[in-house]
């Protein structure tokens, strides 16, 4: 247990939604005996294009990444809340993930000490062990104070019936092929197209790069080795495929935008 | 006493105003013997519209209702800031408040457990308990020291004289008749229509909802329960009733604003 | 030591590179025999303009002047990421400092308490204290292990050579004589005119200032005091000639712009 919860939401940071759900996380602690120090939230981020489930998964996927065994990530991009998609808390990979089965937490289908529990509240309906839930706001209802007791160093298991892997929900990522997953505020694209797979070995041997209908030329060890100005590829801080341009927005010169497919070309 | 310091302003996030009040804050607790673990600053929220006292104050009240007791909550919205409007401390429903009185905190004036004191400090003068403050920056120089304080566990009444219920201002509601108060990032449009009403009870009894000139159906139990693309109503997470469009914008498709009246036309 | 590690970044709140900072340094403490409490984050700000070196270090000079004896602060505006700008650690005016040497901590270089230290990391080449380092994502890598580290109680010294003085980088600002260095979200222009300097004599002997061509009148002791609608100065709360509107926004009446010179002329 690290006692850290982490937050991700696609809720900004105009509306009251954020400091709710740290007011009920913060609720739940103070009923509890406490412990020599409380938990604590770490924000993650608030201003994911709202409803972007593959843009929410990715983000958390390497955030994640980078948190300590038996942190807690509680994660509201849940565009579905009150419907049928089922509310989770899981145990994968030495931390905890709490939010909607709605695809977020496909990448941890594989993890090997995988358990999933649902969360058992109905639109409209009250939760017999949280209180009153309401059917718009998980996030502050059912989810924080899930999280919280995670927090506490409770398992999964006591918070409801386990449910399979399946109500992960199907993955959000967006086709074949190697993609730009991201274009960051420096005008950086991101792709999943990693640095141990096959179209990496291509571009080893000699195969060119191909983006939005320009050649692109790297791999560059960093942005200062590169051309000023012009765009290149490099191994990025996750190990995939990022494209830049030294002093300038990749994005803009060469207009790119999440989802658009890389080609790698033979010489 | 929850340890617990909140921050609300409307100083935006580019700029160093917000920073320098964690700053002031930190430098309190450092300063004082400490207690085993110190408090914890909670960002509220930053992006109120500036100078907007009824956002403030819609915002604050429902996020401090999701707050465990004894939270303070430090509040600078105060486009008044070195005018004669006085500087508060307050307790009141089991928690803290320390901000201007221009208003912000006028709906606590009917809490039984009420206290108000006035902190000292008059403009371009000294505040003689804190050192120098600022006319401009009392959020700094007078708001977080105080706060600071309370968080330790202080009772107001030993930061300043007595008020009374007067020193809290007038309420800054926007009018008679239920109304939108608040727009989300969603598009959700939140009322001050309140679930236990007179107006409410008109609705059950079939009175019809026209918002905007739009006849909107309801109440649904939640978005995925209402036709999609269209506007209807329902129960927000605070009690009060909300407009939406599932998968889409209310604000958009209605043209909501803040506001805005809602007529409840009977049948 | 405070422990409190504050974060200030040009990434903005969109891409995950402050929650990846954030989950850096929480993983190294994680790794650590814990303190009774772990150290805390407080987030300075994150929206600073990108590769704004003059930007990032005037905010931090004046962020880190509230904060408490012991604070570590880790700045990342790193245009020059993996170049040969070096990594430095620093101790000054009994604080810490962890970032880029190019400019951002010049600050300090008064300060009789000054220690240098390099972090050592080569572009594209591991660091051997620190594990694998990215080329382009020091603040994860390198920056963030490094703060961590100081706030556990580290010094400097142990965290790689000493380095001298010039190691800080040139001093990142505009120009000669009196300007406007930051406009605030509320339209006001802050400047670098010293209260306690010549030109500030010259104000209190009779000169008028002149900005933008206009005459503003001065000083006035708060917004309050001063004549509604209209341009006026005032000593802020850093000990600097700000200039407002009140009720309005400077920055509107006047065309204010960051980098605009003063004029301060005899009557």
């Amino acid at each position: 247990m690290s006692g850290l919860v982490t937050l991700l939401t696609d809720f900004g940071l105009r509306d009251p939604w954020v400091a709710e759900v740290k007011g009920a996380l913060h609720a739940a602690w103070a009923r509890h005996p406490r412990p020599a120090c409380r938990p604590e939230v770490v924000d993650l981020g608030h201003d994911l294009p709202p409803g972007d489930i593959a843009a929410a998964s990715w983000f958390l996927r390497r955030a994640a990444a980078t948190f300590p065994p038996g942190t807690v990530h509680l994660v509201v991009v849940d565009p579905g809340v009150g419907s049928e998609r089922p509310a989770l808390a899981c145990a994968a990979a030495g931390q905890r993930f709490v939010g909607p089965g709605n695809g977020l937490f496909s990448f941890l289908k594989d993890e090997p000490d995988l358990v999933v529990v649902r969360l058992e509240a109905l639109c409209g309906r009250g939760h017999p062990r949280h209180g009153g839930v309401s059917a718009t706001f998980h996030g502050r209802d059912l989810f924080a104070p899930a999280a919280a007791r995670l927090a506490l160093g409770e398992p999964p298991e006591l918070l409801g019936p386990l449910d399979d892997v399946a109500a992960l929900g199907a993955d959000p990522a967006m086709g074949e092929g190697p993609r730009l997953v991201w274009i960051d505020r420096f005008g950086n694209g991101i792709s999943d197209l990693r640095r141990d797979g096959e179209a990496a070995a291509r571009l080893a041997a000699g195969a060119r790069l191909d983006v939005a209908g320009v050649d692109v030329p790297g791999p560059f060890a960093c942005y200062a080795e590169a051309p000023p100005g012009l765009p290149f590829w490099y191994w990025g801080s996750d190990g995939t495929l990022e494209v830049a341009v030294p002093g300038g927005s990749a994005a803009q010169v060469l207009g790119l935008r999440t989802g658009l497919a890389l080609r790698v070309l033979d010489p």
